[in-house]
C-alpha cells in the first residue's frame, strides 16, 4: 500500500504512543494540539498531492527496489532528473505551505546511507546495505515519514566527543547486547520529529578513533520505548491557541523542532547501519549535508509565497506601479530564482555513485545553501518595506471583531474601495508571520542554521574548488612556466 | 517643578482617564496593563537617567524660555553641540532599553514647530509662534510627554486627501467655532500614544490649496474628549501575559504602537499651531522628519545589546575566539558604528534656522536614515548567525521549570561548565526578541519605516544634493568649457 | 573540411580584405597588428581546443544538418545537454584565455535565427528558414567565425528609429534590388568584428509597423563592399606597443570591441532571413539576448584565472594563511560558482522550440546575466583586496630590466627567498589587467552591458515571473477565498 | 612669506635636484614630464586655492606657532573646528582635482608627530618635541609639500623587520655619527613624492626591543644624497604622452606613486623625530593611521566628479530621467554622503591630546575608511551602468579628429541634436578615467590600500569597542545578574 491518503496519514500518527512535551507538560494528543497541528498539515501535504495527477510526476517515483509507485520523499534518486525534481518538488511544496514541510531531512538521510552504507561493506565487508535496503523497502511499501536526526547537543564546541565533561552531549553506544546495542543522549532542532514514524539517528561530525562509541547510526519507530520529545516555542506560537485565525498569518501550516532525548534506547541489530566504523561518520555527514543543503529548494517556494503577499499588500496600498515597488519586487524575485538555480544546478551536475544512487555537487550543492543563509533575509527586508509599517502596528483580529472597535478599524485601514479591510490584514499578517512570526523561524533562521551553519559551507566550498587548475591558468596567462 | 522622577511619572499617568482599546476590549488600567507596562517603563527611564548625574549632561539642558533645567526631550535645540548631544541621548537609552523609549516623536515635533510656526507669523502676520512658545514652557515646566501624531490612515495613496473616497482617511477640520475647532479622523503607528501627556498633531503630507482643511496642526491633553486608542500588536506580544520573564527576552523594556482615532475632537485656538496655511504643510513634514530620521540614533544603542548579546551567546556556545565568529562581530560593530557616524553627522552639520532653533542637515539626516533601513537587518541577520539555530528551537521557560522536562533541558543545554543553561537561554530569546519578537518590531520594521519609508528618504536626497556643483567639476576636468 | 587548425584560421584571416581604422588611419595587417593580434589568438583558441581530445567533447558536436563533426560554435543545440555543453565550453574558454574569445556571438546569432526564420515562414509562408539553413550548413562546413550585430547606436533613445533626426541610427534598408537590397547604418560596440568571416546583423529592439525598414536581418563576409571597421581603444592597449610582455597582465590573449559600419552594403536575396516582418525583431531580440545572456558562463572561467591569480599573489605575500585572505578567496570563489549555477540552471531547463531548437530558460538565462553585472565587480574588488597596493604603484618592466634600476626593483620587491620578483610582478600585473586593464573590459564592462544592460534583464525578469501563482499561494495560505 | 602661489610652487620644485627613474631612464625634468605632470598641477591647486578668498577659511588656517596665516596642510589642529575643516578642504580639493592631490600625508605626518614627540619626551626626557617643532616651524613658513613615508616593503610577511632575510626590507639605521645616523631602505607607495620638498620617514609598524634599529622617524628635503625614485606605473599613464588631450579624460590632474629608496643616507640629529624608542612605533603609527583614514573624505569629491559625469553621460543618452537612471543616482549620492558622514564625525568626535594637538576619534576613523574600501567600487559599478558600454568600445581621438574616419565617429556617436559627440566622448573617457585609467587607480584601488588595507582597519574596530559596555547592556535586559 505505498501512497497513503493525508487522512491515513493522519490517522497514522494517532496510533503511535509518543511522549511529547510542550511548557513543561506532556500533551495529550499530538496530532490535536493546536500549536503543534499545523505542522501536522504541512507534511500531510506531501501525502496529498501525491494523490493529485497534476503533481505526480514531481511527487512520486518508481521503487528501484520493487517497481512501485511510491511517493518521492521515500526514493532513492536513480539519475540527475530524479534530482531535479527533488529540488522541484521542494519548490512547489514550499510555495504550497508556506513553511517547512519536514519531509525532506527524511529523504535525504535514506539516500545518504543508501551510499555509505554501501562503501563501508565495501571496505569492512559488513552488511549495512543489505540491511538499509530491507529498511528502505518497509519505508517505502509503508509510505512512512523518517526524521533524520543528526545534530547532536555537542556542549563545549571547543572539545570532542569523547572529552566532553558530559559524555551524553554526543549521542552514543552505553551498552552492547546480544541482539542489539543501547543509546544514549539527544538529538536537538529535529524539525518535524513529531510528526514522523521513525527517526533515523547518524553521527554530527567526523570522528578519530577515540570518538568510536560516537559513530553511531540506526532507525527506530518513534515512539520506541525511552526517546522523549521535548518541544521548541517559536516566535508567535501562542497566536494558534486565541481564538480567530487572522492573526496566525498562516491559517493552515506551520513548521516544529523538538530536542529528541534517548534514555537508554535499545536499537535491534537489523536496524544499525554503522556501528564503530568511525572513519565514515565524515563522509556520512558529509553526503547527508549536500542532499539536505539541495533540499533548501524549498524555500524558493516560500519565498514564492512571500512575493505574491507582497504584491497583494501593495496593491492594497494603491502602489504596485510606482516604480520603486515594482522594482523591490523585481529584485526580490531575481533573489529568489538566484537560489533556484542553485538547487537545480547542483542536481543537473550530480553523478552516480558506486552504490548506484545518484548524488548531487556537493561544491554547487554547498554554494546554493550559502546563498539561502543570506538571499531570504534581503527578501523579506523588500517584503517588510513594501508592506509598510502596518504590518507591525496592525490591531489583532478581535479589534477587527469586537462591537466596540469594529467602526474604527473597518473605517481606518481601509484603502481602496475595491478592497477588503480584512483581506488587507490577513495579507498583512501572512507578511509578518512570514519575516517575524513562527514562519521567520523556518524562512529566515533555519535557512541560516539549518543543513549547517553558513560557516560550515564555507568550509565545504574551500575544500571543493579546484585551485590548482585556477593558479595554472594564471600562471600560464601572465606567463610564467612552471 | 522640572525634572519629574519616574515614580511621578508613573503617577501622572495614573492621573490621566485614557480610551484604550485591546484585543477588542477596553483596557481598565493602562500603567498596569502587563503588554503596556514595559514601554512605560522604557518612558520612565527617560525621566530616571535625567536624575542621574553621570548622564545628567547629555539627559538634561538650560531651557532657553525660562533658564531652568529640564529634560533634553523638551528642549529646543539651541547650538549644534545641543543636536549632538540629542544623538547620544539617543543611543544612550537604545543601549539601556534595548527597545522604542517613545519620547523623541514628542521632542522633534516641538524643535520643528518651533520653526515652522515663526516662519508662518512671518508670512501671514499670525501668531502661531507666541502660542507655540507658551505651549513649550508648559511642557518643560511640567516634564511632559508628548506624542508627536504625523501618519494618517491615508486611503488610497493614488489620491490627495481631498479627493479621497473617505474624507476622514486624513485627520481634517469639520467646524470651526467661536472658541476653537473640531477634527475628525486618526492617526496610524503612534509610538508610546498611550504613555504621553500630549499629542501634537501635525499633516503628513505637502499640501494643495484644496486641501486646506487637512493643514491643521495642534497640541491636546492625551485624555481629550474624543480622542480612542486602539493598540497595535506586536511579534509574540502575549509572552508578556504567561508566567514566568525568560521567554519575554528583554524582561524590562518594549514598546507599543497605537491607532489614535479623533472623533469630532475639540481644539481651543491656545492650542492650535496650523490651520489652513497648506503651503506650510510640506515645510512641517521635511522639518519633523529631518529631525526625527535623526533620532534613529537610537538604533545605535539598541544595536549595542543585539551586539553584547551575540558576543555572550557566542562565549556560550565557545566560539568566541573562532576567526569568522570575531569577524561577524565586527561587520556588527563596523555597520553600528557607521549608522553612528551618520547621527552625529547630520548633527554636527546643524545650522541655526531664523526663528533660532538649531536644524540638522537635511541631506545627511536622510542619508542616515536611509542606512538605518538596511544595516539593522543584516546586523540581525549577524547575530542570529552567531547565536545558533537553538534560538529558536529553545524549549520554553516552563520545560525548563517543570519537574518533568527540567533534567533534560538543563543537561542537554548545558554548554562550558562555569555557565548557566538558564543564563544561555536567556540571551538567546534576548537575541529572539530583537530580531524576531517584539523588539524586531522597533529594531527591524520600524527603522524601515519610522520617521518614513526609504523611499521617501531616496527622494529627499534626489532633492537635497547640489548635482550642479557636480556636474561643473565634471565638465571641468574633462576639458569642455560651459 | 569541418574543423579548421589555429593555423588555417589564421590564415583564413589573412585571406580577407577588411577596411579597418585605428588611430585615425587604416590598418595595414589586421593580423598582425600588436594591438588586434591577442584578439586574434583568443579565437584562434576555439579551434585549437576543438583538436584536443581532451576537450573535444565539449568543444565540437555532431551537426543535425550533415552528420559532420563540427566546432560547437557553429552547432544549433539539439538537446539540454548540448546547452549545458554550451556552458561548460564558455567557462573552459574563459579560463584558457582570461578573456572575451568573441565567438559566441556568432553561435547565438546563429540558434536564435534557427528559431525565429521558422516562426516567420510559419507565419508568413516565407522560406527564411530553408535559406537559413543553407547559410548554416556553408558557417558549419567551412568553420567559420560569425559576428552577430546587434545593437544600433541608438542616437535619442527617447524615439523610436523612424522619428531619429538622422534616420541611419538604426541600421535600414534604403533600396531594394531585383537581387537584393541595400542597407545603411551601423552597429555598436562589435565584438571580435575583425576576426571575424561573416557578419550576421539583427535589429536590436522590438519595432511597430512604421519600424518595417529597420527590421532586417541577414548575412554578408566581414569585407563586403561598404563595411567599415572603426576599433575601440581599451584601457591600456598601447602597453602591447612596448617592447616586453611582463606590463601587459596578460601576454597572450585579449578582445576588442569595433563599430561597424554600412555604407550603403549590398545584401543578396539568399543572404536575407528577415526583412520588413517587424513583428518578430522583438522576439529576435528576446531569443539571442536569452542565448547570449547564458554565454556570460564565459565570465565564470574568466573569474577562475582571477582566483588563481589572488591566490599566487597572496602566497607571494606569504599571507595565505591568514584567516581573512582565506575567507575572501572562499567568497570569490563563492560568487563566482553562484554565476556558474546560474548559467548551468537556464540550460537544464531548456526547452525544445517548435524548429526543433533548444533554447535555454528566458527567465533564468535572465537572472544569470543580472547576477554578472554585479559579481565580477565584487570578485575584482575582493581580489584587490588580496594583491595589496602594489598592484598600482609597481614600477614598469623596463625598470626591473634597466641596469639602472634593476638593483632596486629586485631587492625591494623580494618577497619569500624561494619565490621570483619578476613572478611576483607578473602576477600583479595579470590582476591589473583583469581588474583595471584590457581585460577589465570584458571582465567588468561588459558583464554590464553585453547582451543587455541590467534594466533590459530587470525588465525581463518582471514579464516572465509567474506572479498569478504567487499571488495565488498567499491568498490561499492567509485564508482568502478568491 | 607663507602661502606660496602655485608657479611659485612648481618652480620650487624646479629648485630641487631629484634622482628620479621611470621606465628605466632618469627622468630629465620632474616638473615638465608629461606623466609627472598633471600629479604636480593637482599639488599646485592647493596653493591655488589657498590664495582665493571663497576657499580662504578651509583652505587656511592661524599658526599656532607663529599666529601667521598659513596653509591648512601644514597646520597642527587646534580645535574639532580644525578637523571638520580638514575633512571639508579634502573634498573640495577632490572635487577640484578629479584625483589624489598627495599633499594630506605631509599634514598627517605632521599632526602626528607632534603627539607622539610630547608623548616620548614625557617618558625619556628627550627633545624631540622642541626639534619637531622647529622644523614644522620652517616648514609652515616655507609652505613645503612633505610628502610622509611610512610603508615598508616588509619582505616576507610572517616575520618581524629583523628576522627579514634582507635586514634592509624595513628602512634602518645602518650607523650613528657625532652629527647624526644614516639609514637605510625603502619606502612603497610613496604617493606625490617626487612633488615633494620633503620627506618625514616613520615607522610602518609596532616594534619590540629587537627591531630597536627600525624604530626611527625623520625629516630630509626630498633631494638628500642617495634619495631615489623609482615611478609607479598606472592603468593608461601612456595616454598622456599621446598627441591630444580627450583620450585622457582628466585633461589637467592625476596622481603619482613612487619607490623611494634610502641608500645609506644621513640624517642630522635635529631632523631626528625618533631613534630606538620603539615603544611609541606603533602609536605612531596608529595616530598617524587615525589621521590618515580621515583624510579619505577627498574620496567623496572624488566620488562628486564622477556623480556629475554619470549625470551628464546619462543625459547625453537621453535617458536622464528613467526612473532606474535617477535611482542609481541617488544610491551614487547617498553612499558618496554616508562617507561624508564618516569624516565629519570622526573630526566632529574628535579630542585634545596631551601635546594640545586635536585628534580623530580614532574608532570612527576606522570605521570611515572601512567604507571607503567599499563604497567607491559600488559607486563606479553604478557609474559604469549608467554611462553604458561604449565607455569601453569608444574610438580614440584620433578617429575623432582623422579625415578618413570623423564622419563616421561624429555621426554615429551623436545622441541629441543639442549635444556635441565630442562633449559625449570627454564625459565618457573621464569616467573611464575614473573606473579603469589612471584616477581609477586613486579612486579605487589606493581607496582599498592607502592608509591601510581593510584588515587593518577591522582590527582596530575589533580594538577600540567597548564591548563589556554592551555585553554588560544585554545582560541587564535579559535578567541576568552580573
Amino acid at each position: 500500500m505505498p501512497l497513503m491518503t493525508a487522512e491515513q496519514y493522519e490517522n497514522s500518527l494517532r496510533a503511535l504512543n509518543l511522549e511529547v512535551y510542550m511548557f513543561g507538560e506532556r500533551v495529550a494528543s499530538v496530532v490535536d494540539d493546536p500549536i503543534i497541528r499545523p505542522s501536522m498539515n504541512a507534511v500531510a501535504k506531501t501525502y496529498e498531492l501525491a494523490h493529485d495527477p497534476k503533481y505526480a510526476d514531481l511527487m512520486t517515483a518508481r521503487s528501484h527496489l520493487t517497481g512501485n509507485r511510491i511517493n518521492r520523499f521515500t526514493h532513492i534518486h536513480q539519475s540527475t532528473e530524479d534530482l531535479i525534481k527533488k529540488s522541484k518538488m521542494g519548490r512547489l511544496l514550499g510555495r504550497m505551505t508556506g513553511c517547512c514541510f519536514q519531509r525532506c531531512v527524511g529523504m535525504d538521510s535514506l539516500n545518504a546511507l543508501s551510499i555509505i552504507t554501501y562503501n563501508i561493506d565495501q571496505k569492512h565487508g559488513t552488511e549495512y546495505n543489505q540491511r538499509f535496503k530491507a529498511y528502505l523497502e518497509y519505508v517505502q511499501d509503508n509510505d512512512l515519514v523518517c526524521d533524520g536526526a543528526m545534530t547532536d547537543p555537542k556542549g563545549d564546541r571547543s572539545l570532542p566527543p569523547h572529552q566532553q565533561p558530559d559524555p551524553d552531549h554526543y549521542l552514543r553506544v552505553v551498552e552492547k547486547k546480544d541482539d542489539g546495542i543501547v543509546v544514549r543522549g539527544a538529538k536537538a532542532h529535529q524539525t518535524g520529529a513529531v510528526n514522523s514514524h521513525e527517526i533515523i539517528v547518524m553521527p554530527t561530525i567526523a570522528m578519530g578513533k577515540a570518538d568510536r562509541d560516537y559513530a553511531v547510526s540506526f532507525a527506530l519507530p518513534s515512539d520506541a520505548e525511552g526517546i522523549v520529545y521535548i518541544m521548541g516555542r517559536q516566535s508567535c506560537d501562542t497566536r494558534k491557541l486565541e481564538d480567530g485565525t487572522l492573526d496566525q498569518g498562516n491559517v493552515l501550516f506551520g513548521g516544529h523542532e523538538a530536542l529528541v532525548v534517548f534514555e537508554d534506547v535499545f536499537v535491534p541489530w537489523e536496524r544499525l547501519f554503522m556501528c564503530g566504523e568511525n572513519e565514515f561518520a565524515g563522509p556520512l555527514v558529509e553526503m547527508f549535508a549536500a542532499y539536505h543543503r539541495q533540499s533548501y529548494a524549498c524555500k524558493v517556494g516560500v519565498g514564492d509565497v512571500l512575493i505574491g503577499a507582497a504584491q497583494i499588500a501593495a496593491e492594497h496600498n494603491g502602489v504596485e506601479k510606482a516604480s520603486h515597488i515594482k522594482d523591490k519586487l523585481i529584485e526580490m524575485n531575481h533573489l529568489n530564482e538566484t537560489l533556484y538555480c542553485g538547487c537545480i544546478a547542483c542536481a543537473s551536475e550530480g553523478r552516480m555513485k558506486p552504490s548506484g544512487t545518484f548524488s548531487v555537487n556537493t561544491l554547487l550543492a554547498n554554494v546554493h545553501k550559502q546563498n539561502v543563509t543570506r538571499y531570504p533575509y534581503e527578501i523579506a527586508r523588500l517584503a517588510q518595506d513594501i508592506a509598510g509599517g502596518l504590518m507591525v502596528t496592525l490591531p489583532s483580529e478581535k479589534d477587527l471583531t469586537s462591537s466596540k472597535t469594529r467602526k474604527w478599524v473597518e473605517k481606518y485601514f481601509k484603502t481602496r474601495p475595491d478592497l477588503q479591510t480584512t483581506d488587507r490584514m490577513r495579507i498583512l499578517r501572512l507578511i509578518e508571520n512570514l519575516t517575524l512570526g513562527t514562519a521567520a523561524v523556518g524562512y529566515l533562521t533555519e535557512s541560516m542554521h539549518g543543513a549547517g551553519s553558513p560557516q560550515a559551507q564555507r568550509i565545504m566550498i574551500g575544500r571543493k574548488i579546484n585551485m590548482a587548475e585556477k593558479k595554472r591558468a594564471a600562471l600560464t596567462l601572465c606567463g610564467i612556466d612552471e
